[in-house]
């Protein structure tokens, strides 16, 4: 898994946005600690939570499992633009098959569990979809015989707000543990003086 | 592929909804023949669209794929509760391995393609996963292999403006065969006196 | 202030749902007490909050001031269809000026706070209105000096998800006087069976 | 009316997130007549609107009244952050009345409609409000005397989807004026290099 912060925006919008309210914006000290700590109380405290949503981030997330993307999909208040298996499948074609144990080789494709069982299984699944690819039979027919841990990629916009919930909900330790890795990775990839609002949201 | 309607809002809460914009509540008919032109030229000519999210219909769909379960996910005005393959793969557990071109047996767990290569290669995903779940590999690490063809269902509630989104979509010939055949029947479940409502947004 | 409730999901339908994700049907007793602990459990402990999205209610509210609506239309994971100014100020060419005491006459067009001061003024702002729009002046111009007190009326739709968030942020004693009454009467119109999914968010 | 756009995401982003989804990475001119005419085919033609979700703008709107404000409030797919009548109603304590034909002065506090009856009664009702405010009577009762036409302010974010249905409702000849001037300035402050996906929105 990769994942690249490719747009933020910056703290004082969101801190302009909160002084907006109250007009005070006299005392802002333009991104600052006196506005890190405005933001911090207005949404956590007062439960103002729109007022985060004016922080909006697009990360660009590749190398997951089309299996996180079932979950990651459900986050509705969010922008994904994944890359389609009906458009890109045909990357396989130009592939050989790969030994069943060739767990490295097959990486570049699938997410690997570490479980030798389940990821040979993927791996005779690929080398299938492959042959049915060289057969001609179309991205539309062939992607029902797709394995999950299948890789895709995808770029995603999601606010603060909604970022905090996916935090939140993503990092317990009841959840996948592909998610898992996702929703820390995503935190360390948020701007460090943006860090300090989801703090709290990780488990 | 099943689909059910287990709820739907009546067609006068609509245009009661209609009517409070304008006050004109003594020229209904409850929901006859004025209060139905009224809806289509509001919702259709004068683009006033948020006045049928008012109707809201709850559909139990049986049988789709995981494939499918991916595109209709993205329709994010919609709420979707979903079986989890995460709490219920052991159902796999009591089966026995299905023959390779047992496509009826096999299709109480997959959405058959009928082709023969793509159902076949599903058939064998299949084996392995049974394989793997009586070997005692938990459902987190065994649904990594899962084809994606794998029949899932869902309860699914949504309103008449984000389906008639859905049905404009998905209906179109450039969509996914299974999703267009869903948006075929859903367009078939809906009430008969909302169903003008509709006509449109079919291809 | 006046609200009907003019049509609701039923309890089963979110229980159905529920019991779709784990597939557990039978265990159902057809929204009787084991649907609705279920309910409560996997909503209020597991937060799996999205599945009383399936609850959608919409009521009829009648005689809240357009103060009232500013917030009220915050909500924004709702659906509201409102009394228009626009269309609908034209009611008041056929009255005669209230005099400034006249708070119960008024009262049929504006909402009382009880202070004599504020409600004289909003009375002498409806009948500078009132005298504005016999002149002839258009809606689009005469409803800039429409004072906030101007009583309107909606159809709202809104989950059973948004609308505890709305009793929880607006019963709140912090909240405007006017909305809090509102989340209490709304409170008191959800149906007897749906009421304990709410009374948590009761201030 | 004022508008400064506070911050905006870059057009690359979004070209970004379509090349996503067809893995065309290598035809990009980051963000040069190709993705421009990528976004336009994929977004206008295509119909895959989520594409443009990417693209995010932070408006500060001033000087706009609460009337207008109702209406961009049922923009449900933003983010507004508005100054606060509740708390910030004690600006107008320090003020004198205005002269009933002191339009220039007034207008530091409402917005003008140019019909000399309607803003006379709107300095009537702003120097009612006054000296209510200077008894001591709490915001939140004196408030309801408010006219609509009162000068508010705005922080608000949106994204490009939401923005080409904000200014193509709201350009439209049957829209209020002060919204209609509105959506006009909106465009004038969009990018340049944005400005050509929101033509064919503008009326």
């Amino acid at each position: 898994m990769n994942i690249t912060l490719l747009h933020h925006t910056p703290l004082e919008v969101c801190s302009h946005a909160i002084r907006t309210c109250w007009q005070s914006f006299e005392k802002s000290d333009e991104g600052g600690d006196k506005d890190r700590e405005l933001i911090d109380r207005v949404v956590n405290k007062y439960k103002h939570a729109s007022t985060i949503e004016h922080l909006v981030y697009t990360f660009y997330i590749q190398g997951v499992s089309r299996a996180l993307l079932q979950e990651l999909a459900r986050h509705r208040i969010a922008s994904p633009s994944v890359k389609s298996t009906r458009y890109t499948l045909k990357e396989l074609k130009n592939e050989e098959p790969f030994a069943e144990d060739d767990y490295e080789g097959a990486s570049r494709f699938i997410v690997l569990t570490h479980n030798n069982l389940v990821d040979t299984a993927s791996i005779q699944a690929l080398n299938n979809l492959q042959a049915i690819l060289k057969e001609g039979i179309s991205n539309d027919i062939a992607k029902f015989c797709l394995p999950e841990c299948y890789k895709t990629e995808l770029t995603w916009t999601i606010n603060a707000r909604s970022l905090q919930n996916f935090i939140s909900l993503r990092s317990n330790k009841s959840a996948l543990w592909e998610i898992r890795d996702m929703a820390y990775m995503l935190f360390e990839k948020i701007p460090d003086e943006h860090k300090y609002l989801f703090k709290k949201s990780l488990y």
